[in-house]
């Protein structure tokens, strides 16, 4: 509880009885944006334990045999947690469905931020999902068997997400075609095709087995770059 | 109701009162054959058109969604028709979960029988699984989504059949790099990226889409030769 010294922005803090620290003007506003920012965190915190849990018990017993008494049961807690974070189980499962697409159209836009050739940002990119796949296979197996029991407009924005990814992942393949790098006949197919083989990971993977995800994520980018004719 | 000319190995035909035929001790033997032949075609009809039914209801309502009734009333039937061919609505869905797998192991056979090159039993292999997977789009989407719903013998016997197919394919991929055909650096990696872009086709695949089935059949038999590093 000693004074930061000389040349530390936070002013020095005063003590009160028994060494409890009382708060400057200053401190009280970093406090009260501190326990915001905390606040947020332990929010969404609970957004992912909650999920994670749901996903689990989608994942085990499916959609329609899950309520959200189990899922509360699951976490320790009762249903009104669950509503304090989420309107319904529907809304549950569209976080679950669309999850794994949101983090591969992330991977896709960090594989081609950092630059470099076509080349280079396919095999950042195939990595990239690859790990999304794998860390997400719960929630991949649950957007493939349940994504029918979403209402129409959720079920349509997941599609339109996917279609979005699939267009980024032609893209740089088509990229890779103008500057001379790739050799694609269709480049439509071929990233439906990369995406399909990167996707399909979700039903065989399993933990510990013989390849590691990053055997997995190396292996596989190779093939997406022999897909397109690219140089290995 | 003529006879037959000379040289047709079936006897001349009498006739009896009003010109209807009578069957010879030999006619009635083949006419026997027939009736059991026409009997079986007849039951396995029966079974085809019943098990097409139940894929379409299941990938419409999901597997717990649909009765019996259900199936029978959409063929106009009742129940006891299913029963004179299926144990139970679980026996419906072990076929229609096993069904593309069967077919899969089939065109491999076929590819690998017509004998060649790896790289012509491997484009065989592939075009012939991409046909299977578009034909049976509903049967592999009940299967992914429903396959949790199988009894665990039956789970078994499919995952069993599973591990099969992608055995073969494998083995195909070592045959190539044994003659020097194909350059692979893990051929059970391979075999799973080339059957996960395959199977993923019944994910994207549309009736009438931009590419017909012999399209995509040979475009992603390319995409597997160049996988594997063959010459294209």
């Amino acid at each position: 509880m000693e004074a930061l010294g000389v040349g530390h922005s936070r002013p020095a803090r005063a003590h009160g009885a028994k060494g409890v620290a009382i708060l400057t003007g200053y401190e009280k506003k970093a406090a009260s944006k501190a326990t915001k920012s905390f606040r947020s965190e332990v929010a969404a915190f609970k957004r992912r334990r909650i999920l994670e849990e749901a996903c689990r018990l989608f994942y085990e017993r499916g959609y329609a045999g899950t309520t959200l008494d189990d899922i509360a049961a699951a976490l320790n807690a009762t249903k009104p947690l669950i509503y304090a974070h989420f309107n319904n189980k529907g809304e549950l499962l569209y976080e679950i469905c669309i999850a794994a697409t949101l983090q591969s159209l992330e991977a896709v836009e960090v594989a081609c931020a950092e630059g470099g050739t076509s080349s280079q940002k396919l095999l950042r990119m195939v990595r990239g999902m690859v790990k999304v796949v794998v860390r997400n296979q719960a929630n991949l197996a649950v957007q493939i068997r349940e994504e029918k029991q979403l209402p129409p407009a959720e079920a349509r924005e997941i599609s339109t997400k996917q279609k979005t990814l699939d267009e980024r992942i032609r893209r740089v393949l088509n990229e890779g075609i103008a500057s001379g790098e790739f050799k694609i006949e269709d480049p439509g197919l071929a990233a439906l095709c990369i995406g399909g083989m990167i996707t399909w990971i979700f039903y065989w993977y399993r933990d510990h087995g013989r390849l590691s995800e990053d055997e997995i994520a190396r292996g596989v980018s190779r093939m997406a770059r022999m897909i397109v004719g690219g140089k290995v």
